[in-house]
């Protein structure tokens, strides 16, 4: 047995039990029925995943996966690959989006390295990246396949190795990525799992012009037409028209699912990693909490198809898993209203009437 | 001059060189052109109100204003008129959502008693509740005027004067009620200053089913024909269709702006409190920041008509000023991403290409 197969067998839907006893105590909470809404839908959810009347959520951990992609020789990003690179040195300085949300919310941020084209061998040095490289970046899947087989399989035991790594100080995961062209890859992703044409789930990534958009999709259709990955394969669709960093957060959804611990999922590149952890095991999806709704027009696609509705909608499209870090708030919020409201008994207030 | 009107007089509209200077800094920061979306709106604003560019938002208040309303005489609650002291004694020992919701965003809960239809003398006297009482409870709306047009003046100038006193220790407030059977004043203020029909602007309120629904419906209707609340004349529609902590809270929202301090709306009641505030003084707009959007109907009527998009949706309906105090966190991103990101040259990070 692979790691892999050992992690999803070790990957059980939610407690019924749970989510039982989280609903009836919510019940009775001193307020009308239900009236905090999708915050008790969490709360339920929650209890359900952990198991626990008190889900702990206080020590929290966005792991950022970086890798480079060789399709952005086709021109398919308006940023140059060294940006990969350099935006790895501002979040280890501290001076990206990521780490402002993260210091708001109390979270750390990990940084992998899970294949840059330039090797950050300083950074890995001083213990500020985890290296799990597997190779310089991705090859061009306009061409041929982003991967072979073994490194697809080898992105998502990574992943996997990286929650288990972190799982001792870790209640709550958030996904995050950082890789110069990547929401092309995540397009092609989803339009094999989610069964849509390439043209409805490819967006302006970090800011495409007309021209360079449609051949944005033109490359993805290419891709698909030459790799041929088949939908019911996951590893397939991530050697031939994935990326390393999505591998490793398919990789850690699956690593937190089989510990019970929940993962808040950031925007369209790291859904596409949901999409592939949920392939490769269904019951994974109950262990993802979706936490915004992001400006690609993919995004919505790929959380239908994992019966998500996002929490916050606020046109962010900047990935590096600041949707996911900032939605913790929202995450500790249901928490407390399940452990610290009082019931109608509780705190002697009257009930409905007649 | 009365004391509204030199408050009035010293609201004065956001900064328009404190916008656009938070607006370049925004724009260079390492990330695609405004990939934070409404976070990043939100930051101008804060600047455009505090006159910073790095507007301070650490010491948080949230204000519930706590009043009783004639009109429940008509039944158009689902809950008994002493749940709203129950519920105060709730919030003074810490077992409400508002209680748990600002636990997780370190702000403190101030109540004030604007008219309950009891008193709460033992908690005033121990220092837990501000008095700033106006009578017990608004008159029956639906058979002549709620108040009187100096209580309701009076309920305003008393929302001022809590803002201002709390404004030394408070940076941002939010704004918070408790008042059974306030849905029904809040529909009827929505009706007149956002130009209407009842039917439109009415909800559930705690949970009314259909034949309780269309009677509150019809009350408010009966309501708005007697009174004959002036849409022109702000200080009458509160006195005639109002209540004691929607003045409070329009008080509270006209105090903070003439400090330039920014204001978290809640829900639909708080929404009706920013409606009067607006009437009297239309720059206290661009002091408010609409928290989220209610599942009450009414409430994105108000909404619109205050111009604002809410930064939450998460079918929340039970005021407190729980949707207020969750997006405190949001506020506190939009802080950290104008003071904390770095800029590409700071960070040495390349820009786009071409």
């Amino acid at each position: 047995m692979t790691i892999l197969e050992s992690v999803i067998k070790a990957i059980t839907p939610q407690s019924s039990a749970y989510r039982d006893k989280a609903h009836e105590r919510l019940a009775q909470l001193t307020m009308p029925f239900w009236a905090l809404g999708r915050l008790m839908d969490l709360a339920v959810d929650l209890a359900g995943m952990t198991k626990s009347m008190a889900p702990p959520v206080a020590r929290r951990s966005v792991v950022v996966f970086a890798g480079d992609h060789g399709v952005v020789k086709e021109g398919v990003s308006k940023y140059p690959q060294e940006v990969t690179c350099q935006m790895v040195r501002n979040f280890v300085n501290g001076g990206a989006g990521i780490n402002a949300i993260s210091r708001v919310v109390g979270a750390k941020v990990i940084v992998v390295d899970m294949g840059t084209a330039a090797p950050l061998d300083d950074l890995v040095k001083e213990g500020k990246v985890l290296s799990r490289r597997i190779g310089p970046g991705t090859k061009n899947m306009a061409a041929g396949p982003a991967m072979t087989r073994e490194e697809a399989l080898a992105s998502v035991e990574a992943g996997i190795g990286v929650a288990l790594k972190l799982a001792d100080d870790t209640d709550i995961f958030a996904t995050g990525e950082m890789g110069i062209g990547n929401t092309t890859p995540s397009s092609a992703i989803t339009a094999v799992l989610t069964k849509q044409p390439a043209a409805k789930v490819t967006g302006r990534g970090t800011g495409l012009e007309e021209p360079e958009f449609h051949h944005k999709i033109e490359v993805i259709e290419r891709a698909l037409a030459l790799n041929k990955p088949c939908a019911d394969d996951p590893l397939d669709v991530l050697a031939k028209v994935g990326g390393f960093e999505i591998g490793g957060i398919a990789g850690l959804i699956l690593g937190a699912a089989s510990l019970r611990k929940p993962v808040l999922l950031d925007g369209f590149i790291s859904t596409a990693g949901g999409l592939v952890a949920h392939a490769l095991c269904q019951s994974s999806a109950e262990f993802m909490i979706a936490s915004h709704r992001s400006v690609e027009q993919g995004h919505s696609f790929a959380l239908s198809h994992l019966g998500k509705t996002p929490l916050l909608d606020l046109d962010l499209r900047l990935g590096e898993g600041t949707g996911a870090a900032l939605a913790m708030s929202l995450v500790e919020a249901s928490v407390r209203i399940l452990t610290e409201v009082a019931t109608f008994e509780e705190a002697a207030v009257s009930g409905a009437l007649g």
